[in-house]
């Protein structure tokens, strides 16, 4: 019924964090059916590797899929055959198997349509997480240097909107650093297994094929991990989606760290803030001079999506039986979109911390904003010990609101206040006054989280 | 940096559900971008009914916007080009220029992106929605039907598992109906309107470039809602994302209404139950037996993704501003496959449902499975008025375990307990034994249901 | 193993936005079971209307009912009793038949807890929907009375963060109010229909204790409907749950209207902005000066949660069968903490926006702060029919460009630039450069918006 | 305005999974409030251990606490206090210290609401998880003895709801395991870490008040992990979310591994299949036979929530600033749920996997039902090395398709397939028809895993 139908496929023109990036370019429908494919061929070679499957066949399987991965095989076609069956092996095992009509046998030998669209889902997330990886070094080098660089750059510290305390901008860098670093490690943790269960997951099909020795379905597994570069598993994981999951909750924490970063700078790049500017501003269609933080609104939208795509794709954990009806076909699409949007949030991060512009006057500026409030718990912790906690919070509360109200330095008011000013000297005052000069661990935090050899 | 790098688009190898269905096909890049292109010459010619654009340069726009539409419009170029905006206008709108460059004055005159972006979504949601309005009026047709030659076919209904009382598919068919009926409902209530607001909501260069007339912009707002065929409004919607969460949460009342069908279906259709079987099977690539569900299969991993892709929707009406920096494009790809897996269910469903055959036969033997246990509220409740509810539950409990325990029918075992037989003489019991009068208001309902003309 | 167990129960220590609310109050534990007994009690009375029940059980019935309601019931009890049942109704039902011993054949006859629970679910959510839309129409009211007083308020458009056009804050709020009783609409459109369907749907049992007419079960609805106040149905929904869907995004609908003012409000509220500050803001544990707008964050926390667990409660749709083993339980208590973050969130709204306190003078400050540059799409209009549109824009990106880099009004540069000059008399650049003559259809749309009776 | 309202806690009612279970008792609000003051506590003494408090300040702070924690503190009041400062920590410090006047300086010394309520998150998650693992462990165990004591037990292989190769039902057991097993790593890989970072993360308040040591605020963090028994941090994590983004994470992979057997023994578990039951079924309201799997549904309903819950936790890790504005609080009461459905699945799953019924007479049974179809594809393997692959299935499918139209067992049909006895002698054939023959590398995957060390 579909016949005639022009295929009109996405290219991410509702998704530019991605669109042209490098993970898009490994992600996209061909990929993934060369990934179908590399598992085909694989599984022939290690099954050659065992005895059970010709060489020259398994040579013959993995150059024809080559040869289909390099542009013959129809995708759209096989995306519209995989509605009659539930998954698009079956088309693609009786196209490969046409292409080797003599060594056809030994295609598919064994196996089941799952074994090879998980493998294959595994193989197109290692390609994805290298790209994630290289852009995640990348992006953690940079905010080293930029946390070095303004180790002691004081700007206001803002809790709930409002100016808190002095901070560093070294220290909201190494901040951001850490979490882009722990999703790193997460990353770096996961462990992408194959696939190989047959049937039902017992192997049994692989079994019969044979060579009828104690630990053939062992050693196949063995073989097939290797040909892949993937994990072998000691038992299969079609009805455990454990990979999966660990997979998606990882690249929603990449997504999360680099989305930390972008609502950040958007805070900071605010036109009353001016704190930093992305250097590579987006223009408008409407407005002459807007230089927009494109780049962290990209990064946003990614994280603001991942999460929920991998509630769908961790959800799908809860898949009946041997294999689900529905549940397992739920997971591929979503799984995808994780893998994409971390994979352009990483690359588009990377441009944005590689050149993001620090306007220390600005933050220095900023600082002054509140009259001197910004310094009001340090000068309440600082007489807390000469007239008591309470008494202190008292005259601060009162001299802040004064400062607010009558729109006046806190420290002319102060110095207005007899029980201050018999407190504690003018000198000592100034000094506790000086934002630069209530920044506490800062500095110290920054130098020990950049040598932090395990971070 | 992407120079080169060959596109590698998606056509749904990831989602069978919609892969070279109706809905995918006006939800791809090109419906997209056409549909941006649609937003731009119905703007122009708005602008031309109130005379503030030539005639002439209106038609030329709408012209070129229709070849670009054809074909012309290198949409792959269109979504990387997004990458450096944030968005495809500022390249769409440089592209349709050059196309009319002596009357390029005329494009987008006025406008900002996100009124061609929001009022192209209601385009291509439009065309969505009367493939689903069709489907969905093709579904109750069908359901209908099955209800009606169903009414009175007696089968367990079950619940937590396990066989509760008789039912009938009828009725079952007629709740699966209400709920399909529901979602159409949700979907006929939903108003698209045009986005007209210009770069912060005010219509101000609209207003700037209209002819000075008090009421200018609330007739360019209607004369464009008329030129696309969407709906006019009073105030702009750029920071309002009602439309948009109402739309996504009527297409999850879709799915959810075909997913409820789908799960009954593999539950009727299990090998030991074998109630219902989809007409058109999948088959599978290693058991040469296997005729899937395959049809229910994929409509479940829709409705598996929409709420949660609903969700993310949802959550980007929280959104700072005139125009949030990220979550207006956190939007767009989620809205569009709440779209497309919403077509491709009702598309996969209508098929499913017309062709659902139903086995009376499997359902009366089922009916004779738990020996007789499926009537023991009616006997519990017959007896009630003769011995008090409680002894009446009290002596159905135990002869419900006893055919549990000796494999017994119920009946048997009433049979022989004295109290039972001379509360209750043979042959009311036997008639009390029977499931297929104890199926309460199962047959009226359905035909109240039938009859329903709000329904 | 849990005897002895000492309860630790929630009181909203983990969501502030709720606690001590009386969305609270209506939606605990008690409130709950108070709605059990409330749907036995109307139970016992429909059938007492229709002859079945004797009225004076149904008279002990309620009364057995309020005077559990009014405390003698042990709720943690009954809640731990649930875990026996995979539900709280046979506990409560054999509590229940306790208090009215020689009535109790007439408890829950007939019925099957789903009923039970479905329909306390509902009025539960009735109460708390009359409080929410009660706080709604608050809301809708101070935010017309904010939009006419600040009708020609001008402030800075933000879009990307960044200064876009001018806006008024009339209009933001005339926006904001639009949301708002969008949200209200979609409230009051709610149906909320009672639950009666019996074991599976049937009505089997009802209609076994009835009076043998035909329209019996019809009329037990229509009866059950009047004495709750909620809706009759022609089909039980105990399978489809469109209700609990409609509630849930309607809710939804609710904390996104209000964290879209929550979110802007906090932009707005920032230190280097200071356009608004919440009347009431909360004080810090350890910054004697801080008022933190600390209404909107809890309504912003409330918009956040609400539509992920709105998601759970959709997908709960694709339940199993006549009921689900587990789906309809996952429903209640994500669709409860739907129900009192909205009540919460309206509730604090309330004190929100009618206290809001505006500083004009704040606005007018930051529409300085680009240099003029928050007008250059007009001058590039003004400019466009004389030099035509791209050297217009041209044009004013240079200007633009020097203004930022020169840190000069753009004014001062368009008056050094002859081609301008040339183009456009100095007074007509001065009313061109003035923020608050580029307002568009800002003040037109504000009065049309608040005179909308189907608003 | 909410004087005088009483407050209707929560004890479960709509969460049975959790009611009553020690999950439950360690997550409570007043279990939150002991952990709030067992972190106030912890951080007086450790800065007691540095000298910075006096020891007996800090000694009577802890005394005070305990006496709070022990039932002094109106936790319904703090909760409500809350709602003014956006954290109960401000009314807490203020009750605390007034407990202990004359040391009330020493309370909260330098310390901020955030470093105390995430202290106190972890706390709680440390109670909870300490249970979940100790049942994970009990759940491994009973599923290892499952796994060992049906190494054999032939059962149908299910995928897309029907039969498609034999499997064992230890095979299925170990699986099971597996998932549960990588949950528990999960949850054991977790690092909890105590939170302190001051008003903006730079600790500049405890420095002012410390002892003027370079590395007094390293030494702080150490002491105060030491006190806590949580774990030391170099940054602080108040503005980077990855601990609790992985906690959920966890806590979501336990309740899909434990979901995934519940969905497992419901389908086992139905009238039709009744392969496993629930030894303690729960009873119904309304039929007196009905023995549910309500364990499974518990666990189910659990495992349905906890994902998308979680998916709003990590979506928190979007926070702007050093403190977000409603962010942070959305996290609360989500990560609480979480918890206590894990910890509430977790306990219900050791007596559903420690008591599951296995009936391997009815699997046996279930096996034939297919009259052989489930062992086509061993079939179609054995016959392809000696008719061809293609033609093997093609035989194979003809032979099937008339087993199922002819209602005949598939060795009778093939019995009469002239090219079917030709290639396979009769007791060849007999053997290949049995099932228990073909289930692969079952048996040896079972010994594997249950040996697996690592595992």
């Amino acid at each position: 019924m579909l016949d005639g139908m022009t295929a009109d496929p996405d290219s991410g023109l509702l998704s530019p964090v991605r669109a042209g990036t490098p993970a898009e370019a490994v992600t996209g429908d061909r990929a993934f059916a060369d990934a179908l494919l590399d598992a085909e061929a694989a599984l022939a070679r290690a099954q050659a590797r065992l005895g059970t499957v010709p060489s020259e066949a398994a040579e013959r399987i993995s150059a024809a899929a080559r040869q289909l991965g390099e542009g013959e095989l129809d995708v759209v076609q096989l995306a519209r055959d995989a509605r009659g069956t539930g998954n698009p092996v079956v088309s693609l095992v009786r196209t490969l198997s046409a292409k080797v009509p003599d060594v056809a046998d030994y295609v598919h030998r064994g196996s089941t349509s799952q074994d090879i669209v998980d493998t294959a889902m595994m193989l197109v997330a290692r390609n994805v997480l290298r790209l994630i990886s290289a852009d995640l070094t990348a992006i953690a080098d940079a905010l080293a240097a930029v946390a070095r660089a303004h180790r002691d750059t004081v700007m206001p510290g803002r809790t709930l909107t409002a100016h808190a305390v002095p901070t560093t901008f070294g220290l909201k860098a190494a901040i951001w650093r850490q979490g882009v670093q722990e999703s790193a490690r997460r990353i770096a943790e996961l462990r992408l297994p194959v696939s190989l269960g047959g049937a039902a997951g017992t192997l049994a099909a692989y079994v019969q094929y044979g060579d009828g020795t104690d630990d053939y379905a062992d050693r196949l597994v063995a073989a097939f991990a290797e040909e892949t570069g993937l994990a072998a598993t000691i038992l299969p994981w079609h009805a455990d989606r454990t990979p999966v999951a660990e997979l998606v909750a990882a690249l929603a924490g990449v997504t999360t760290a680099l989305g930390k970063i972008a609502v950040d700078v958007q805070v900071l790049a605010r036109t009353e803030i001016g704190e930093v500017t992305e250097a590579t501003g987006g223009g408008s269609s409407a407005m002459p001079h807007k230089q927009n933080p494109v780049q962290s609104a990209l990064i946003r939208s990614a994280a603001l999506q991942v999460p929920v795509l991998a509630a769908g794709v961790t959800q799908s954990g809860l898949a009946e039986d041997e294999r689900s009806a529905g549940v397992w076909q739920a997971e591929w699409q979503l799984l995808r979109e994780c893998l994409r949007l971390a994979g352009g949030a990483t690359h588009t991060a990377v441009n944005l911390v590689q050149s993001l512009d620090v306007h220390a006057d600005s933050m220095q500026e900023n600082l002054t904003l509140t009259n001197g409030l910004i310094v009001s718990e340090r000068l309440s912790a600082a007489l807390a010990p000469i007239v008591g906690k309470a008494r202190a919070k008292d005259l601060l509360g009162t001299a802040s609101r004064r400062a607010v109200e009558e729109n006046r330095p806190l420290a002319e008011i102060l110095a207005d206040t007899p029980e201050i000013t018999a407190a504690i000297d003018a000198a000592t005052l100034a000094d506790l006054e000086d934002p630069a000069q209530y920044v506490g661990a800062a500095g110290r935090m920054v130098d020990r989280a950049l040598e932090d050899p395990t971070a």
